[in-house]
Parts: C-alpha cells; structure tokens; sequence
C-alpha cells in the first residue's frame, strides 16, 4: 500500500509542487513517510525525504521554489523493513552511466533471492526494502544503456510493482506484466503526469489520457514520449478488487469504473443478496463503509442516518495512549448519536472484517446507545487469504474470517446476523472480465497457483 | 465562537487529562489557540496556553501527569483582539484575595466601556479579549469574599458570557441572565464537568445532569456544590439557534434537542416548503450540509448521493498558497465524482450563506462536472445582521443576503433555483418556545431591540 | 545581574537589530532570558521575548526587518520570581495614558511593600518580578502626564535600579540616586544608545556620551532630548565595587575606569601585598581570574602559563548531567595541560571565593596533575555578605569567607596559603573616592547603615 | 580535518556515552556533523547522525542509555562532497559476511580512480566522500574473512587515513602507512579507547597506552586485542606539522610532544629570530596566536596583555549577514581594549597566515584604537601550498604567501613588520627527526616528490 506519483514538461515548466500536491491527494495510500526526487539543474538527481505526512514530511514552499521540469514522488505505507527513514522512497543512486531514482507500490515477490546474489556480487544495500533491488540490478549492467538495463531488470522481477522512476534525463512509468496494481497517464496543457491514481490528477487539473498497460514500460523525456512492451508473456492479469472495495479513493477511476459506482453497486447488491427486513435504519462503519451502506439503503426500504460522529481534528497519532485513553476507548476518536440510535434495528455495513475488534468495538458502542438490534453487513467475500502483491494484511492466522466460520464470527463480534457478498456479485460489481481480477485475498488463488510458492519475501 | 470545559474531583482524582480531552472534543469551537488552567499543589494557578490545535498547543503527557483535582480549559476561534497568545485564554490573575483563571465563551457588549473605567482606576489590562474586564473588576473590590466579588461583577455586564473559571480552590460555572450559549453539567463517579456541548461529557466517559440555568453561577469546591442565582431580572432568554443550525456537533444535545434530529428536521422542512421536483440526486455542501441534506432527501423521491470527496488529511492551514494552488482553487480539499454528477439535475444542501464565495465555487465545480441543473436550498433563512454574541460573522456590507434580494442571490452565486428556509420553520424545528431563541442574526431582533445599541465593543 | 540597551533615532532609522546586537554584547550579564520591545507603526509597543541566550530567544532578521527607531532591550539573570518567560524583560503596559516598557538592571528593596499596597488597590501583578511595581505605581496616576507619573513613581523607589524604558514616544533612560548599577548614552550619527556597559556601545560602533547620573532621569523622544534631576536628596554614591572585580566585560570602561586595567592593577597590588617567592609560574582560574594573573605575574618574578584549556564548544547546559559526567566532573569543561603543571610551584589568581567549590575542584583537579604546591590569590576582599542590589550571591550561611576563617578556608579549598587583597587596595586599584563605592558584600556597609534593614522583598 | 574516536570494553560495560564524550572534546576537529555507530543487541550496526555541533546532531541521554560495548564517533569538518548529511559519518553497510561501519580522518588521494573502478563492477555510492571506496573495496571481496579483506582494501589506498571501524563484533584502528594524521589508544579499566587526539582520552578518564603505529592495524574484539602490520613497504613518514601550529588542541600530546609546549617554543624561537625592539607589549592573535605569544613575550622584554575580547557566547553561525551586521565586521565578534592600545608600539602573533583577510581585519582594528606601530609574527613559515593529506587549506591560487613575497604581504596585511619563522625553527620546535614530519604545505615536497602528482580527487 504506497502511492507513487510523476511528472514531465518538455517545455521546461516547473513541476516539483504538483508531484507535492499529487501525493497530498495520495495521501490514504501511505502515511509512514513521503519523498520526492527530481533531476536538478546540473542534470543529476536530488531528493527529500521525511517521516508522517506530505505536509510534515516535505516543505511545500521549498519544493514549488525549485526549477525542475522532471519528478517524482512516493507516499509509503509498509512496515515491511520497519519504519525508517533510509526505507522511505524515493530510493535514489548513482551509477557511471546515469543518476536513477524509483517510487514502488507493490511487493517484489521475489526480491530476497536477488538480493543474496547481488550481495556475493558485492553489492551494499542501504534500505530493508524489496524496491532497491531495481537499482542494483541496473548497476550491475554498467555497459548497457540505462533504459536497456532498467528492461533487462525488471523481467526479473516477480510479483507486483508499479514505478515511477528516474532514469538519466528521463521520466519512467511502468507495470508489472500481471497489472496488481494502477497506474494511470494524465496531461494537462504539455505537462505529463503518471499517478497511482486519478484522483491525483484531478487535483492538479490534469485529465487521464489512459492506463500504463501491464508489463508495458513508457518514458517521458528529451526524445519525447515513448512506449515500449516488456518482453514477458503471462497468461492472465491481476487487478486489485480490493483497491475497489477499501483502498481506492472513491472519486478515482480504475481501468474505466468509478470507484464510487462500483462501492454503491457492492451495498445494493449486498443489500439483494442479503436483506434484512424491518430494519429501521442503515448506517456504515466510519468511513470505509459509509458508501456500500448509501447504496444498500437505496435498495433496501430503511433510511441511511449518519450514527457516530469522526471528530475531524483526530489525527493519527497524537493521542498518547495513557491510562485514560485506553480506558475511554473508541470514544476518543469516534462518538454515536444516542438519540439516533436508541430502540432502534439497524443495519450496519463495512466494506471488510481483518481482525474483527474494529468492528466489534463498534458493534458493543452502538448496543450501549441502546440500538434493539445490530446487523453486521459486509460489502466483500471473507478476507481468508494474506496479500502478497502489496495490501498490508496480517498472516493467516490473524485473520478472523480464516480462523472460524461465519456463525462464530457473528458472535465474535457481536452481530445479530452477520452475512458477506459473494465473489460472484463482487466480480461483477467490479464489471471486468473474471480472469482480469485478483481475488486472492478471498480465495487463496494466487499469481501461479498456491500460496506456497509467495512468502519468498 | 469559543468552546470552554472545566472538571473537578472532591476526592482528589487527576482531572487534568480529562480537560485536555474535553478540550479535544470541542475542538470545532475554536482552532487558533487552546489553553488549560489548575490548582496547583501550592493551592495557586499554573497554566499552559498555546497556538494552534489542542494537541499542538498543549502537551497530553505531562497535562495527564499533574496532581491537580480542579482545573478549566478553553479553545478560541475569535480573532478579535489579533490572533497573539495573550489573548489565548484561560486568562490568570493573583488578587490579594484569591488567585482566578477565567474562561469565556461569548461575547461581553459592554466591555469597551467597563475597561475605560478601570484604565482611569490604575488598570493594566494585558490582553485585548473582552474578557479580562472580570478579572479586573474582581480585583478591585478586594475587601470581598472573592465568590461575592464576582457575583457583583457578572451582574455589571451584558451580552454573553458562558463561564468556567477558578476562583480561590473552586470551579465556577456561570452563564449569562439571557443564556445565549450553552453550558452543561456532567459527572462521571465522583467527578463534575462543565462543558460548552454534552460531546465532550460523552468522551470522558460522563453522563449529563443538567443545563447551568441561564443567570446561575454554579460552584464547586471544597464546601460542595453550591447554586447561587445572579440577582437580574430578564425578560427571555436567548438560546442561539445558530448553534442548532451549524455551529455545534452534531452528537451533541442542547436543551434536551438533539442537534442531529434538529438538522434532519430543517431539511425535511425544506423539502417539503422548497421541493424540487425531478431532481436525480440530493446531496450536501461538505460538510456543514451533509446532515440536512439526508433529511431533504428522505422527504423527497431523489436519492442521497455524496458528490464531493474531503481529503481527509486536510490540515487549515499547511497548503501554502502558492499560485499554483490559487489557481487549483477549492480542489485542493475537495474533489468531485464525476460519475455521479455528469448530466444529473442536482439539489445542494447547506446550512447558510455568509459571504457566498464558497456556495459560489462549489456550484461552479458541480457545472464544470457536468451537472445539468443546480438547485440550492439552505436549512435556515438568510442571514443578514451581524452577530454580536460570540458567532463570528461579517459586517452587514459583506453578508451576502443582506446585500441583494433572493433572485440576485441565486444568480449570483450560480444557482438555477435557491430557496430558503422560514424563521417559522427554524423555530419549530428547534422545538423551544419562540420567546427563548435569539434570531437576531436572520431577524436583527437583539437583545434590547436594535442593533445601534451593540456594537460598543 | 541583568543588561539594560536601549536605541533611539530622531530621523526614523531603524534601530531594532542594534538593540539586539547590543544584548549579545552584554549576554554575560544575563544568559536566562532576553526580550525587546519597541514602538511600532502604530504609535503603540510591540515586544518579543524567550528564554535562554540572546540569538535562541530572539530572531535577529525578524527584528531587523522592524521599522522603529525607539526600541528597548534586557538580558536577564535573576532566578528571583523562578525561571518562567512571565518575569522575561521588558515588561509592558497599556495604560490610558500611554503605552510602557520597562527593562531593569538591579534590585528595587521596596517592591514587596509597594506590592501589596497597589494590590489592596485592586491591581493584578503578572510577573513575579520587583520591577512589575514601576508600571502599576504609573498607571494609578492615570490623571499625570506619564513622564511626571514617572518621576513621581520612581522617588518611592530604594536599592538599585537603572532602567531603559519606553513611556508613549520616548526611549528614557533613568537610575538610582545611589548609582549602583552603571548606565551610559552614547552615540552614533544620529542614533543615541543607552547601556550598561560600554562594551555594547563599541560593537554597535557608538562612542560614549556620558554616564546617566546618579538620580538621573534623560528622556529622548519628539521634543529631542531633556535631562531631568530626581527630586532626591541622597548622602552618598553606591557604584558596585564587583562590576570591576568580575561582573563587567574587561573591555568595558566604567565611570571612565577601564575594566581590565583595574584588573590588571588588582592582580599587581596583590603581588606587592601577598608575594609567593620562588614560585614556577603564575595562572588564572578559567575564565574570571586571567586578567588579575597577568598583573600578578607581571609584577613577580614568575612567568605567566595557561594551564587549562576550556572546551570552547561547551555550552551552559547541554551536557546531560549523567551519572558518568559526574564521576568525570569538572574536566567535562576544563582539561589541564600536565606538561606544564608537573612538578611545579604554582600559584593560581581568581577574582573570589563565593561557595569555594570550584576553587576546591580546580585546585584538587591542578595537584592531580602533579603540581608541587599550588598557592591561591584572589584579587578581592573575602566576600561575607550577601548583595541586596542585583548581585546574585547566596546567603550568609552558603559565603564560604563568613563561614569560616582564612586559615580554615584555605585548608578547605586545598591550597598550601591562601591570600587576599585588602578592601584599601581595592578601592585605590578603581581609583573612585572611598565614599561612592559600594563595598557591602565585602564589609557589611549597606546603604543605610545596616544588613537588617534590607531584605525586605 | 575531522575528529575520530572509539571504544570497546571486553566486559561489556556501556560505551557509547563515552564516545559521545569523545567526540565532544574532539568538537575543535570538525563541526559540520557529528554521528556515531556501535554494535547493537542483535549483534549488528545502529548508527545516528547530524549536522552541526555534537550536541545537537546527537542526543546525549539516548545514547548513553544504549546497550553497546563497542562503537565508533566521527566529528567532520571537510565540505568537500558538499555539507550534506549523506555525507555525515560514521559510514555504513550490510555485506553478505559483515556488517561494517568506518570513521575517517585525513584524505585518501587515489579515491577517484578506485571508485570509477568500482562504478564499472555495479557498485552503487551513496555519499561524495573518499571514504566509501573503503567499504566498496571490502564488500567486492565476499569470500574473505572481513578482516582480511580489509586490509586488502587499506593496501590499494593512498595519501591519509586514520581510522576507526566496526568490522563485523571488532572495533578496529588502523593508519597509513605515512603516518600523516594523529590516532593514540588509550585504556581506563578494562576499556580501550581509540582517538584522534590525547585530550578526548583525559575527558573520559583514561591514560594514554600508545599511538597506533603508521601501517598499523588493532583489532578489538572477541578475541581480544591483536595489532597487525599492512604489508606496504614506506621511504619515510609524514607527521603533519601543522597539528603542532594549530589544528591540535594545545592539551593534547602528539608523538611525546606536549602541543603547548611546542607553541610556546615556537614563539620563544620566533622572539629570537625576529625580535621587535621597544615594543610596548606582546599579544596573540584571538585565540589562535595566544600560546606562541606567550612564548614570544616572555623570550622579549615586553609584556604579554590580552588586547582584545571575544564574545565568549558567539556561536559560529547565528549572528546573520545583515547589512549592518556587515557594516560593523570583526567587531561583531571581537571587541579590542582601547586602553591598552593606545599609543603603544605592538607585536601581534599568530600561528599563520592564509588568505591574509583575517589579519588584516585584526590589525586595522588595532590601529583604530591608537596603536602606534603593529608588528606581526608568524609563529610558522608561509603557507604556500595545498594540503592533500587532510586540512582545508585554499588552492595556491588564494594563499597569500604563494601570490606574494614577503614585504608586499606586510604591506596588503597592514604590518609596519611582518616576520615568519624558518622550517628548521619550526622543525626543531616539535623535536622530532626532519624526515619524518610532513611540511608540504610551507615547502610543496609532497608524499611522492611533487605536487601534480596529488590532485587526483
């Protein structure tokens, strides 16, 4: 779960605020740290890189100040090789043929492997990340042209990678052959742009012109934009549905589907497939399922109300955990409307369960507001499978709907029905062709097969 | 605009992290500065005041650390008197009596004249808040039990004031004879509150007693609970019907109303005084909107869409306005879903117009989405004096509705319709008998009849 | 012990960055904190002020930037009132008369008195300083011109006091009718300074004027400059005898005597009075004692050597005081040079003995570095009396001179003799008459005849 | 010119405070960055580093209540590769055989040719300075044992280079074969310490055992001590003499000699060689010239005076560059006692002249204040050529001495006489044999023979 971000004038343009505002509006991808990284004056590489968010991470004025016509940025979510400042990215380096710098969302699933053979090469690794592999891999072809050497190392990669990256003067997009993750072109007047997401693109005013193709590499620079294929053959793709069900921001688009639509479509179909009549209002979990729950009330007959209020100036981490605050519970961020709720039947809906306290936390708040009936209503299949393509999921053994059947999970977590959405009404919700998507998650099955062959990492 | 809290403990219980939390769910009323005031072991006042957000201007640990049973806080919105952290309240001072720390929320009309006679006594007045004049006028009757010092200076003052103060080892509570905002007893075990809204008794964990009664000043302290009644008569009362309308959370209950079932009224009201028939979809201006736009909704045969996306990681203030994000405009925070809006016949929700800039640069976002018709509807009658209470309004000169007539209005801000809700409405919705709520800024009915009598401050 | 500068320019230069720059000149006359204030654009008085060192407590581009040509500034040393940026300097009022700030070198011996009165009078102090008085005294004559509620105020005035101030327009400079504490005009161009010391003067490139006489109060303002006596008949002067034996910078000359020739001349009368034949070398104690040895070596057969080397990066108080830095102790900011110490008959020069730990750390610190004997001078009379005029000096109890004998002292600190200048050739070396110099911490002689009547505050 | 420090305590007491304590005596060394690296619980390498002094780049309190009973500091100065905390040091890295971390005082002349070797095999530097190749060279060696792949890296290396290492659970020194820069070990109990300089081994207690041999390697670790020998094959040594003329702490001894004694010798063979009859008084250039001016004086007839104050609390960078800051020059820092200058015929000493600048600042700030001759002594030869071993000396191009002759630069200084001393002076001051001290910056007779041998890097 990361966001990466770029952008590209080859009338010279400074364009090093819109990457800042790109990641802003990228922001929900990753909130452990932020970097940008661009090609400065003297034609090499510059970067800067903080912890927490873009704003705190990363001096806006500063970066708006600086004449750059060629950038790119990275949010970061992972914990994967701990919380450090060296693993935040923009990764950068210098090798004799040109300066390199790379922003990755997804997971190398077989970085590890590489990593031992480039050690015994003599390599140094300075981050604990899977990212960094590209960049040895390039310098270790030192006669190649960079572009060359950037193809020949990523056909060896596995597993799921979306970049934005720097290669000499150039700017580089590219996607793994199997397309786990977006990656989308937009242009506003002669400025490029490549972003994880749409919504970024909105916010700098720029429109999409299309998707980076899976396993398709396009360069943005002196000799002008340019697309080429890598060399792989794979059977099938693999987008994220769970970038449409909880990770996507719901005003972004997705190879051609809002994300929006699709989270209405999930709470109506939810709402066919498992009614719940008589309730007497329908509500959904602060903020994930607030949109799935739009949509189950418009197809259902009860009103949608808005029952716990967010206070809007929590921030992520500011509350020390005291005493106090482990005692007042979910309160400190989250507090129902009791007049709302009292003697009442209500449908609850999320868009997942992971661990399960969140939503049993939720489910004991609202009984004590006096609600006469809680249904849990969710607007997925059962998470049973960890990811290994990048979404941050526990192992199995941490995942609730893997360590027990639906019934046990109900009582867990305190609903008086609990039902989920199938893979079926999920596909198509989603609206694109069954072998396009990635519901391993869900169903365990994985790029090529098993999950055996993934924990490499 | 203000928000104060205040908690105390007749067996020695650490109160102070609860004020902080308070403080922390009052955050809406006043984000430019936030303080806390205690008894301290010595039996004297310490305080700690501090620029910005709850948990940037004060340090939780060591707030939650401090031995004290008896302690207030305040947050600040106004920037009357400059935005300097000596206006950041609470406001301390030693008396040979007793030492006193104050919190105001409110505004006193008749300052500006009680502080020129107390100038020309020998007062340094060391702030530029209203507020500071009762400090001093308690401190120059000093041969009075300091508790009858301030029940003789409260009765000098007009306007609004609710109070949570330390006076000698007590906590005060005291609202002014015309109960123009809100002030509310809570308790938790053995631990009484005061707060501005009953959200913040609901976060730590209190339940609610009672309202302090309009013209009472309530004290606890080491002789209990007292109540004493100020000697004033007053002809009504004044309960603010903007707070209803906007200003407080929603969560929260003022007078026994539940300030969430009140907005779901006014938009119902709204439907059905301003339908608009044919309309696709129904949704709020993000987010002072939302809520009315639900009822408007629910009264009408459009559904509730969520039009607009918040970043959720908006700060206020940390995008720099650079030209580039002037010229991005209100993007910055909110992003449309184009999907929803292209070819759609919308109804807008809000809450009212100010100035009109900002309904005036939504309207034209939703057009530029492809929206065919706009139609605004606003959940409470123009609003076209000024406040002189403690709301934060403009001028006359820059109140939109005061400036132009209806049709003017909805041409101005870009609306194909735009109609407004009755102060008949407003008052039944809010469900008290008319003579106890303050319209004066849709009315201009003040206090004593006319608006040339305010603005002496 | 606190610094006093003040600037003033008839033809609107900007002033602000030399009151600044006159603070650090003068930072060792107090490193707790600094403030200015000045007259802005509006005719009132802004001020800025923080805790610790002159460029941590202000921000010099700030102040530079500032457009005012009468400012005021204080550097501040007193633990008297705690360390809390409330007794931060200058204090400020507004009164309705005008606008004050107040900066006070000194101690006033009444203030607890006059405090109390003007409390019983409905005054509210906000510092726990002496100074705080001056303002209040001023603003309960509201009915006076301010330069006359001034005068009036400062003639209720005992002990020490020279004061830079702002009153309305005017920069004033005014100081006790005893003359403890030095304060000097100079002048640069147009530009007048105040100080309290000429070494301030110097770096803002100013030459010295005069001194500001005793009971003397000089206004600069509109009506250009005016010299007003005090109405105070006073039997005799009180200059401080310490400012020359340690306090002042040795660069400054005060009453026309320079610093570090008087030094020099205490180290050369104590070889003449207190000779150590045969000794190998002459040294200073680090820092304080330096100029007073080379008088002393001078005026001795033996050569003077630097035999311990401060670390110069060290600062007041970043060196955590670990349990490792306390067995290290004072070599964590002093290391001796063996080479020179080995074997050798040393005599070492301070300026004082006050608790006589640090002469007892040196001297034990210079005998393990194997110095044969080590023989101390000190280039005052013992010091058995505490200071009431500004002079921070413990109690009777904690002086190690009234504690004991010269015998016992010198067996305490270590050293083979132990010898003092006599308060005769103290008061010859300043080459003041005998009756303008103040020598109570020496010889009890208070300024009206007895220890008992002082410690009133 | 940086500072290096390290220890190891076979017992497994705590060191790293002690290392922090190290590098703070060594603060005169370089203040650019300060970081350290030590052996954490899991057996492998932390590090933190920071710009600016030591106490602010590290945080004492955290480091002494870390867990390590080896580890090494690094105080820099160079801003060669730019002032850029990638740069900062210790450096380090994770090899497939050992994690490494290295310390580095001096200049590694053929650093550029290896690394553009190592570039050509993949391998990837991350910071600008020589010191990397060091662990480039290590890491191409995989199948070695770390040790001897190290001192198969130090063989290829050439020009300068004290170093102290973590190599894998080792503490390692090791210094060229030429002996250019000072290393000593030191012990205190059972800890061993290795540093640049004496005087950090005083700090913390410890005596001096030897210095590291040049060519020599000590390795610390589970095996205990063990000093091997690089096989390389030297004509001669070059023990900087400039160490002994400035860059040195005078309480540190460097191969027996005492850095004080030395200077006092070479102003006392200064007086000899260049006596300045009738001179008034002898005084030293702030504080570089202090202790040869010392030697100077008491070899004439004249006294020593100190003539001129530094702000004990300048800092190096706070006081900004204003206009007036400009303005006033020198004087901002140093401030010259007009008493003692006036009229008098007086010898200024100091350790060198460079860019000439600061001198002639200092001298016609003496003559403003009267003094009726200066004479200035230099207590080594001229400086007219680079160092390539490790000081920050200008290209030829800026040195004064290499533009002109003698009489002119007295002339362009401002002397009415300028004299230096003469390298056989210089030589026998420090006592050691001719061939064995390096004076290439006064002579040019570098390592091999010649100057266009050097530049490489």
């Amino acid at each position: 779960m990361c966001g990466v971000f770029g952008a590209w004038s080859p009338s010279g343009r400074k364009v090093l605020e819109d990457v800042y505002l790109g990641l802003y509006a990228l922001q929900h991808r990753g909130q452990e740290s932020a970097g940008v990284a661009w090609i400065n004056r003297e034609g090499g590489i510059s970067s800067r890189k903080g912890m927490g968010l873009v704003h705190l991470a990363l001096d806006q004025a500063t970066l708006a100040a600086e004449q750059t016509s060629c950038a790119i940025g990275h949010v970061r979510y992972s914990t994967a090789g701990g919380s450090e400042i060296s693993n935040a990215q923009p990764l950068t380096a210098s090798t004799s043929r040109a300066s390199l710098a790379v922003a990755h969302n997804g997971n190398i699933t077989n970085a590890l492997g590489i990593k031992l053979l480039l050690q015994n090469r003599g390599a140094i690794f300075h981050s604990g990340t899977d990212t960094e592999v590209i960049l040895h891999l390039m310098a270790h072809q030192p006669h190649k042209e960079p572009i060359d050497a950037l193809i020949d190392s990523l056909v060896r990669l596995r597993g799921a990678w979306s970049l934005a990256m720097l290669v000499g003067q150039n700017l580089v997009a590219a996607r793994d052959p199997w397309g786990f993750r977006p990656l989308v072109i937009g242009k506003r007047d002669d400025v490029y742009y490549v972003s994880s997401e749409t919504c970024a693109l909105n916010l700098v005013g720029a429109s999409v012109v299309r998707e980076v193709a899976p396993g398709e590499v396009v360069t943005f620079g002196p000799d002008g934009m340019d697309c080429l294929p890598l060399p792989v053959e794979v059977k099938r793709h693999f987008a994220c549905s769970f970038e449409y069900v909880y990770f996507a921001r719901p005003d972004s688009v997705i190879d051609g589907r809002s994300v929006y639509q699709v989270r209405k479509t999930l709470g109506k179909k939810l709402a066919l497939r498992s009614p719940c009549p008589e309730a007497d209002l329908v509500t959904g979990m602060p903020d994930s399922g607030t949109i799935a729950s739009l949509g189950y009330a418009e197809e259902s007959a009860a009103p949608y109300e808005q029952t716990v209020v967010r206070n809007r100036y929590v921030g992520r981490t500011f509350i020390e955990p005291t005493r106090r605050v482990r005692e007042l519970g979910v309160r400190i961020k989250l507090n129902p409307i009791t007049e709302v709720l009292t003697g009442r039947k209500v449908v609850v809906v999320d868009d997942s369960i992971v661990r399960g306290t969140t939503c049993q936390r939720m489910i004991s708040m609202i009984r004590d507001c006096g609600a006469s009936q809680v249904h849990v209503r969710i607007s997925s299949p059962p998470v049973r499978f960890p990811c290994y393509y990048g979404i941050d999921t526990p192992s199995r053994g941490e995942l609730a709907a893997a360590r027990m059947n639906l019934t046990q999970l109900g009582t867990e977590v305190g609903a008086d029905s609990l039902a989920y959405l199938t893979e079926e009404d999920l596909v198509e919700s989603i609206g694109l062709p069954r072998e396009c998507i990635c519901t391993a998650c869900f169903s365990g099955n994985y790029m090529e097969g098993g999950e055996e062959n993934e924990p490499e990492l």
